[in-house]
Order: C-alpha cells, then structure tokens, then sequence
C-alpha cells in the first residue's frame, strides 16, 4: 500500500536521521562495558537523558549543541548510577558517539539509493559529530547534504528543524522522503509535511501523536525493495 | 544555607506544580492492578510517556489538553504491552487522575503555610482535571488561584507556562516561590526566573540544565520548617 503510493508520487531526494537510523547507538553501550557494571541499562539511561535533554532546552529555549547536551546526560547519568569516572574515561564515553557503525543493512542499500537520489543526512547532531561519524564509517561521501539542527539552535521534533531540509535541498518538502527509526522523529517530520519512512526494526508501536508514515519498513532493505 | 536566603528575600506568594508534588500519582499504579499483569511497569512507562507528549506536542505545536495527551499515552502504553484493554477499563484508568491522594506530609503543611502566603497550583493539567482532583482531595479552597498551562497551549518547561503565575498571581516573578518535585520543572521554573524549592523526595540528582534551586526539601515538612 505505501509502497505504490511512494511509487506513484514523485520523490526528488531523500534525508536520512543519523543516531537509531543509520548507525547503531546501541555501541555506546559497549563503550560504557569498561566503566560501568551494568553497561546496558547505563547506556539506555544516558540516551533516554539526551533525548529529553534535547526537548527540555528547545522547549526552555535555552540550546546547547548536541555534544553538550549529551555531556550533561552523561554526567547526570553517572550521578544517577553513583559511580566515580574519571575526566580520561568520561571523553572515551563520549568518542563512542564519533565511532557508531552503520547498521549492516544500511551500508548494503546506501548505494543503490544513492543512485535514485540525492541523499542528505538530518539530525540533531553538530556538524562536528555529524562529519567525524560520517567520515569515520566511509558513509561521508554517499551524502550530498549534511543538516544538523544546530543550524536554528532547536531540536527535532520542531518543525524548524525539519524546514531546513526543504531548504537546503532546494526542494518541496512534499518531494522529499524522509527516513528515520525514532518514533518521535516520524511524527515530527510526517506532522511537518515530509514524506516520511519509519524504520521499525522493533516492531514499536507508533506514538499515536499525528498523521501516520507513507511507509514502514523492517530495515534499509525493505525500504530500498519499496522504492524499486 | 538556603533556608537563610529564602527568610531574608521577599516570599509574597507560593505557587505548586500538581502531579508528582502534591499528589501521589504513585496510585495510578494501583488502578493498573486490576487490568495488567505488572501495573507498576504499566504506570511507569503510562507516566513516562504522558511527559513525553507534553514535550513532543509543544514542540511541534500541536497542543492537545493534558486529558488528552494521557489518553494518547495510555493507548501507546496498552499497544506496548500487548493487552486488550475495554473502552470501560480504559474510563477507569483514566479517572485515577482525578483521584489521586495528596502525600500525607502535604495535607499537614499547606494550612500552615496557607496563613503565611496566598497559595496557588501551576500545572500541566487542564482545569477540569486540576479542579476535579482538588475538589476531591478536599485541598481546593486551599489555593486562591488554579493556573492551567492549557492558557497558553504548550507545556512545561516552556517559559510560557510560568510566565502565567507573576501574571495571575499579580506578583513579580522574584517574589513567587514556586514548588515542584519535578526535576525538569525546577530546572525549567528557575530557569524563567521564579524562586524555586526542589521537593526531593527520592534523592534524584538534578538534571545540570540550568541555575539550582534556591531550596532542597526532602518532604513539605522541611519546607514549612525553612520558611520558618
């Protein structure tokens, strides 16, 4: 069903999330293994922190970029486990955030859409961030635009931040697909007026917070498969 | 130290966030008994993402009332569990809002500090709710002014929301002390301006996204006692 409708309307280029989307967080994780007993539950703290430190800032207006933000979760995170870390192993935590791989299905379709579409990445990461990750998994040169939402000091899921894509891309937002794992993303850029492709590898449930995706798919794969 | 600047400094009027602070939403997990196999959980991950929302709806600009936003919550938190949950039940869960208990330390203090300083409730929920919840608890005449963020359409920590409380109270920011166990909420009230007491009743760290409180209470009893 999505897949036709994706079909039959004209999509002129498409914008991929970067963290959950692109490349697997779930690294950090494993970074956290030599500091932190429990690693998993650490890690999970810590991103659920930065997500809502990301809302909390947009909604007070008082931004700070996407490596501070992940700083103070990180260092609440750290109070929260009352744990001891040294300044040496905080940086290490934080550099996982810079050496993320692509999920392996990922590296697999990346081209062959390359070949269909312009590609951008939009995220709430720096552009920092965004171009050593990038540069770091070889993925630097499969994207024509790199979009941080640093570039309006607000973060998804404000309609400002989506708007830069359009912007950037020199397209309407309608001819644009957006793609990304994070729920609140979704709904975000579909509530924009993006077309947008939820990546449920999970199997989650939708935040029932707005109109539905165009399409959902299981992984990059399923994605590309729809697209022809 | 706090308790000091707190007596020298002009308190004129006190002002209280609701869910979490006045009241035990803790009993929420008690309704979730009779319809979920772990209601704890249930609740937990109902409350989170009733928060969430508020964030996410705020920030994209599409406001629905706090009712709503928890009717939104309770149906993702349903999907996520995997139950089959009635349309009666789901009546039931809901109106656990409207019959939550204030903590027993609150019921003791707020006369005393009803005859210090005219007292209001600043929070999330719509009127209705907020009224209704009051009403039953007995504490509605307690407070001369019940202040909805539903006047402004967005949700804590927005600058907006706080921005009603000078505004009703007819008071200047500085002069209000504003009372919340909610980490954001403190986070966010102090970052507009109002002098604020974290009720910290779990010894949570705070989250670092802003200028500390001028007091940290373990109970409302502590706080009485610092007010003196």
């Amino acid at each position: 069903m999505g897949e036709r409708a994706m079909a039959q309307r004209r999509v002129k280029g498409m914008a991929f999330d970067m963290y959950g989307t692109l490349v697997d967080v779930g690294a950090v994780a494993e970074a956290c293994r030599a500091v932190v007993p429990d690693p998993a539950a650490f890690a999970t703290q810590w991103r659920a922190k930065q997500l809502e430190y990301t809302f909390l800032r947009s909604l007070m207006g008082t931004y700070q970029d996407f490596w501070r933000v992940s700083e103070e979760a990180l260092a609440f995170t750290i109070r929260r486990f009352g744990l001891r870390v040294y300044p040496a192993q905080r940086k290490r935590l934080m550099n996982a955030w810079l050496s993320l791989s692509p999920y392996p299905e990922v590296a697999t379709a990346l081209p062959r859409l390359k070949e269909r579409y312009p590609l951008a990445v939009l995220s709430n990461g720096s552009l920092k961030m965004l171009r050593v990750g990038l540069e770091r998994t070889g993925l630097l040169p499969t994207f024509r635009w790199v979009i941080s939402a640093d570039a309006v000091r607000l973060y998804k899921p404000s309609p400002k931040v989506y708007e830069l894509a359009p912007r950037r891309m020199k397209m309407k937002k309608g001819e644009i697909l957006f793609v990304s794992s994070n729920s609140f993303d979704v709904v975000g850029a579909k509530s924009f007026g993006l077309r947008v492709c939820w990546i449920n590898r999970t199997g989650a449930p939708l935040d029932p917070l707005g109109p539905e995706p165009d399409l959902v798919a299981k992984s990059f794969g399923e994605l590309a498969a729809a697209l022809g």
